[in-house]
């Protein structure tokens, strides 16, 4: 999709409105009216073939060919059976986007009609939103191409959303939240742009600061991937903020691996945001908070929080919260504490909380705020203030407001209580200071918008370069190993394969002699077990076909003692040699390693802690593959059971590198076998520190 | 206290003011206001030594004495100097309460002051609330005794705070929640009355049928647990919510146990409000989300919530949020969504949520809302809505109000939007439905209704019977073990004092024969160990004095063995016997048990995995001694290893119903010692069932 046509979606010279209507409560009257109301400066041509002279003062056609004059957007308000025509008349004409509010497509089964819509947009070259969305909104060039009736004030936010009722529902919002737009898209069924372009767009585009985004799926993750980092990586970091609603329960039913049991609910989701970027809101009111805290603030520049109280119980909650959502509140300096003396009653406090005290005017907030602002160790302010009778509150609202001008930190105000706070309360939402109700929630925007700051410089695009990797072996043993159709491999094939990809397994060879055992046991050069190949001795042990714990040693003789007991015992077996395995090495901790293949996103990969614990504790952590070594390690660091990877009361420390190159490795492995559905190494025993690490099971399950 | 006191601070029938004044802006010109516009009906009394004639309208007294007729209540609004003087005089005159708004007592260092006034209030029997508060307001008995300036509406709720600047920020936000309340307490230093008989009091009034409180501490622990649960017996299951500031760090710095370690933060609150059915709220907003609820809302009979919506992805949002918080989202039954069937078009849903679609007029909301709520096998209703062209708002606000006033179901409203909806949600809330702005807030509200439902129904005074404890033993050990001042008990003696108290331990017994040994091993029943006593053989098995695992056949050949061998090493050396101890046995899993004491609330008891992964996992539990069964059993079900107690991977599930009676040994143990401050089992070693278990190692310190 060239961007110049996805430009023509927001900021369009001309726009036809198909289906335009004289009938109010029809949606051809609805958007042509909106788009008139909303003030949209290019030219606008209904178009109705019944129609002649002028709808709503616009001079209208019977068709878009009629109007003579080039057109760059579409917008669909026909019943879905007519689209697929008329859109082919635009690509004919040079029309470079529509947007496709007819519903009737996909979302009813009408699955032919929708391909149809799509092939056409591609063969023209047509960037197109929809079908069954509520239009596009864009602030910036005063166009409310959709049916709904209120255009939003213009701001920093661009938003698209995938369900129309959110999209009312923010929209009704706007005013009280405080917030503007600059872009406003519902996305609906994303036949043709989906949010992958969108993003890239909100992401180049100079109006937009900040982007949220309310979605049940994502259309095409490796792309959106692609172009998140893409962007990243030439400096465009702009918050993205998501609400997602709806569980993915992968493989519920039909999963016969750990890995796959584990990876329930919505671990893809929150695996595939952590790694590109996007910030997951937990629930709607919070999604809200956060989009408004990035519009209204600037990042801060780490976590030190002042908060400046009237109340001394609220300012407590409100440290516990601070505290809570993982930000410092630290004891102010003494310079800043002294200069505030001055202005506070002897019995207020300076540290942190600064307790102005409940009978605290406007002024008093204002010298705190004012000195508390430009200590260079104070990172973002929280104001708190509750109505007492002495309150100021419209007063100390501006106060705050003329702080917050003459500070590059963010300042979020929690003005507790109803009705006589609430001018307070809009003043400020009118001014663009951020505003809660309560400190908690106070908080947590303050904590977002620290966690950004920190995030967007520590970008790292850092890979993986995992070495020792015989692609050309695995890849054969796979394809033996699943030959005739069989799905699941079994452990000695699956160790196997690993092993050629460069994963650690304990060593095994096969000797024919007394020299070559001698020679591979000084090779492994550790304690190993000895085992007679033959298929005709099933049970090895019975027939003294099995000597554990061998060292180097005396690997000669016990080879010599293995074969003369078992020609002893069974004098008519066929004798193919030796197995030598590497015993286990004492030590670790045994891990478990994974990958399932998520319908929506591809592979996760996983780790946790392995054993018993795994069903136990839960306690594993997922990525979407391909991973980055900066994955890897925040995966280890968000377990439950990290602490063990460091040594637990002077145990050693494990082997974290080993840890990290196993999934780096696997990583790597499943891009290049995506016919893998589920893999479990279980357990993979971590060593200590410079041991490395041992596959000692495997499991791999490949597609049909 | 009296109970017909306490009356006297809600339902006086005269209140007399001291430091009542004539000059705007000073409190007892504030109070005598508040007290005149609130309606009280009684006999008021300002009193002011300087006041001729009227005050407000009301004749003005130098003194109370002046005032010649009965006083139930004081209200005071004069310097703290004066207080105590006037206090006596009113206990001479009999007065019963007492509200001492006045500030300056402890909480500016001034104790001799306030425990003037506790003496004062105990000598005549006065209630008295305060020092240092904002007042009380009844809006049952129309009296508003405080400087608020706002008389809530009258309503269900009791409310009591120990902070004045909650009180306000609460009676801010009364109207715009839709809330009401009978009493309104601002309990400041708490010096006389504090939660407990508050509590008591707000339980047994008939006006209160939901109970709020803010708190920085509890004054009484002790005392509050024994009310609540003197009033549970007696029927008397009020939901009472509280939120509380301020975390304890319990022995954060001295602790030298692992208990001590692990009881940071908050546990011991929480463990008290889990025991004592006090409902917790997390955050501000909650608290008076989950207030409204119990107010405007019956209890739910189960779990099972229906939602009904015009948008299906705000429906999954909530349905995301309704499972999230534990409750259910059923298919609705045949029938019920066969009801619904003829009220929707062909493209609504019917199952759960029911999607009334976009275009939703009120009527469809109230078809399927009076289908809905008949349904016997749906609990409690959601109902959203997004305001969308169509959608008519104030029209579905009273088919709601309606509706629930013919249900005897919680049904919670969440209306998405801002000013669009804005009408909707003041009608709602003038009628007392439950409205939120998101439906995240919805669901939390209604787990809420259905956790404290449960928790009704399922009350318990079910009491440990531990037997076989010989306490005057463990006393006897445990002064043996402290003589001298000795604070910190070591494993052999804390073994010691434990096994007396009937803990299971390690077998031990020394023995001076062969047929003694012989005895003693059959008895055990098991392996032990056998180890020679001698004060004169420092290194045991050096001297041949160490056997292992000897069974009981044996045990007479290894005694003689043993000691043949010793007195060959060691011939100078005096013997006095062999050492016999059941080896711990194999199988089961280490547990930790402990107790530290919480500065506040007394004695914790605390349960988890122990090994490694008490510092790994830190997985503990706590509750505040004594403790019940119940008690001990949710504290075992809230770890996150609990699966481990019912047998993992086809290993034999633990002995549970050991280590019970070991949480309330120990519970026990402690009410009897509560000199003991801190105490570790580690590890408990928890059999397979049936096996019981064993303490491996203890350590007890005593407090100074």
């Amino acid at each position: 999709m060239e961007s110049s046509n996805i430009e023509a979606v927001f900021n369009p010279r001309s726009i036809a409105v198909i289906g335009a209507s004289r009938e109010a409560g029809r949606l051809g009257y609805d958007v042509l009216k909106n788009l008139i109301d909303g003030g949209f400066a290019g030219e606008l041509y209904p178009i109705n073939p019944k129609a002649e002279g002028e709808i709503l003062g616009k001079v209208a056609y019977p068709n878009i060919t009629a109007v003579g004059a080039p057109i760059d957007l579409v917008v669909f308000a026909v019943p879905a059976s007519v689209v697929a025509g008329i859109l082919r008349e635009a690509g004919g004409l040079g029309v470079r986007a529509a947007i496709v509010i007819t519903a009737g497509f996909k979302e009813i089964g009408n699955v032919a009609g929708e391909e149809e819509l799509k092939a056409i947009a591609k063969e023209y070259n047509i960037a197109l939103i929809g079908p069954n969305c509520l239009g596009v909104i864009s602030a910036v060039s005063n166009m409310n191409a959709s049916f709904a009736n209120s255009m939003p004030k213009r701001g920093k936010i661009g938003f698209l959303s995938q369900s129309g009722a959110v999209c009312t529902a923010v929209l009704d919002s706007a005013e009280t939240l405080g917030v503007g737009f600059s872009h406003f898209v519902s996305t609906g069924n994303k036949a043709v742009l989906d949010e992958a372009e969108l993003l890239e767009y909100f992401l180049r585009d100079a109006n937009t600061e900040v982007i949220g985004m309310y979605i049940e799926d994502i259309a095409q993750p490796q792309k959106l991937a692609a172009i998140l980092k893409a962007m990243r990586q030439a400096g465009q970091h702009k918050p993205i903020v998501v609400l997602k609603s709806g569980r993915t329960e992968v493989g519920a039913s039909a999963s016969a691996s750990h890995t796959g049991a584990l990876a329930g609910k919505d671990e893809a989701y929150d695996a595939f945001f952590t790694q590109t970027g996007i910030i997951r809101a937990e629930r709607m009111s919070e999604f809200f908070d956060v989009l408004r805290a990035f519009d209204q603030n600037p990042l801060p520049k780490g976590r030190k929080v002042a908060i400046i109280t009237n109340a001394g119980g609220p300012g407590v909650l409100a440290t516990d919260a601070v505290v809570g959502e993982g930000l410092e509140v630290p004891k102010l300096c003494t310079a800043t504490q002294e200069a505030i003396v001055p202005h506070v009653p002897a019995a207020a406090s300076t540290a942190n909380p600064v307790d102005l005290l409940g009978d605290a005017p406007a002024e008093r907030y204002k010298q705190a705020l004012q000195i508390v602002g430009q200590d260079t160790e104070v990172d973002a302010l929280l104001v708190l203030l509750t109505p007492q009778t002495s309150t100021e509150i419209l007063k100390t609202a501006e106060v705050i407001t003329a702080v917050r001008d003459t500070i590059n930190k963010p300042i979020v105000a929690a003005f507790m209580g109803g009705a006589t706070v609430k001018p307070g309360v809009d003043l400020l939402t009118q001014n663009g200071v951020t505003v809660t109700a309560f400190p908690e929630e106070a908080a947590k925007i303050l904590a977002t918008l620290a966690t950004f700051a920190e995030n967007s410089a520590t970008v790292s695009d850092e890979v993986f370069a995992c070495v020792n990797i015989n692609n050309v072996k695995a890849s054969a043993l796979l394809d033996k190993a699943t030959a005739g159709g069989r799905t699941g491999i079994p452990e000695a094939e699956a160790v196997e394969i690993l092993s050629a990809y460069g994963f650690p397994t304990l060593t095994s060879v096969v000797v024919k002699t007394r020299v070559e055992a001698e020679a591979e046991a000084k090779r492994i050069n550790a304690p190993v077990v000895m085992k007679i190949v033959s298929d005709d001795i099933l049970h090895k042990s019975d027939a003294g076909g099995v000597r554990l714990n061998i060292t180097p040693d005396i690997a000669g003789d016990e080879y010599d003692v293995l074969m003369a007991t078992v020609k002893a015992n069974r004098p008519e077996a066929k004798l193919d040699g030796v197995l030598i395995v590497e015993m286990a090495p004492k030590g670790g901790t045994e891990v478990i390693l994974g990958v399932i293949k998520d319908p929506a996103l591809g592979h996760l990969i996983m780790v946790g802690l392995g054993g018993i614990y795994v069903e136990v504790l839960k306690d594993v952590a997922f990525g979407v593959a391909p991973i980055t070594p900066t994955d890897a390690r925040r995966m280890i660091d968000s377990l439950k059971t990290r602490m063990l990877f460091d040594g637990v009361r002077g145990g050693a420390p494990l082997d974290r590198e080993a840890l990290i190159d196993a999934l780096g490795r696997l990583s790597q492995f499943i891009v290049e076998h995506p016919e893998v559905i589920e893999l479990d190494m279980n357990p993979l025993l971590l060593l200590p520190k410079g041991q490395g690490a041992r596959v000692l099971d495997a499991r791999i399950i490949v597609g049909e």
